[in-house]
């Protein structure tokens, strides 16, 4: 069902400034800057290299305020990791399957997420503690 | 510099509960399982995906101990996301530039990690509250 392992999403207070940190010290280029006020986030994605239906990336998340997810996670527990996201090839097909075995959905249907894909969050105290997010990318110009 | 996302580690409590999960959940087999006195912690890798100089794989960590990193990561945090490792061709070259940027390094020398490999930790006051951990593979057979 996995693919690869789509991002590693970091929350942290200032993108611009991790941005810079991460091309510096990892060499790492920004592909794709977003907004999305839905999730309350501005992101970037950094490649980090290509895989199978996708590519695999760095993705960093700043909260738009206080009171949102990432803005509450940051009060909590300051910069750092937020979750993973692994690619998928069908991802209605991936999030039947995964609640048919009873862990719960965050997004019982994929939404828009960076770059064109779609995604869906899962529950992470279903998943371990780990918020888990699945990711269809969107399919390559011919 | 980075070559992959080589693995994410999950901190957890019950590594035999935790494969049946995601083997049920994903459909990720475990290649690999070692016990790490040095790290005081039981692993076992889970393989995601095939990609440049190595896999992608999630890596499941149960402590040996309440007195271990994992062990007071648990006691801390709970269950989750432990750190995040890339992949790299030449571990002791990168940890060199990495270091030069002024990142400070866990390991100034590359130690054994799991399945052969070669790996070394950075200081995640440094890299905005991401432990995280550089992976050289071993040589393919020929």
């Amino acid at each position: 069902m996995l693919l690869r392992i789509d991002h590693v999403g970091i929350a942290c207070r200032d993108l611009e400034e991790k941005i810079a940190f991460y091309q510096a010290t990892f060499g790492v280029t920004v592909v794709s800057r977003e907004v999305n006020q839905e999730q309350g986030v501005k992101e970037a994605m950094l490649h980090v290299a290509d895989g199978e239906g996708g590519g695999s990336y760095i993705q960093l998340l700043e909260p738009l305020g206080p009171d949102t997810p990432v803005g509450r996670f940051l009060a909590r527990r300051g910069e750092g990791l937020h979750h993973v996201a692994y690619g998928v090839s069908d991802i209605e097909g991936a999030l039947a399957a995964i609640g048919g075995t009873g862990v719960r959905l965050l997004d019982e249907r994929p939404r828009h997420g960076a770059m064109g894909s779609s995604i869906a969050f899962l529950h992470p105290k279903d998943v371990g503690g780990v918020l888990t997010e699945l990711v269809e990318a969107p399919p390559r110009p011919l």
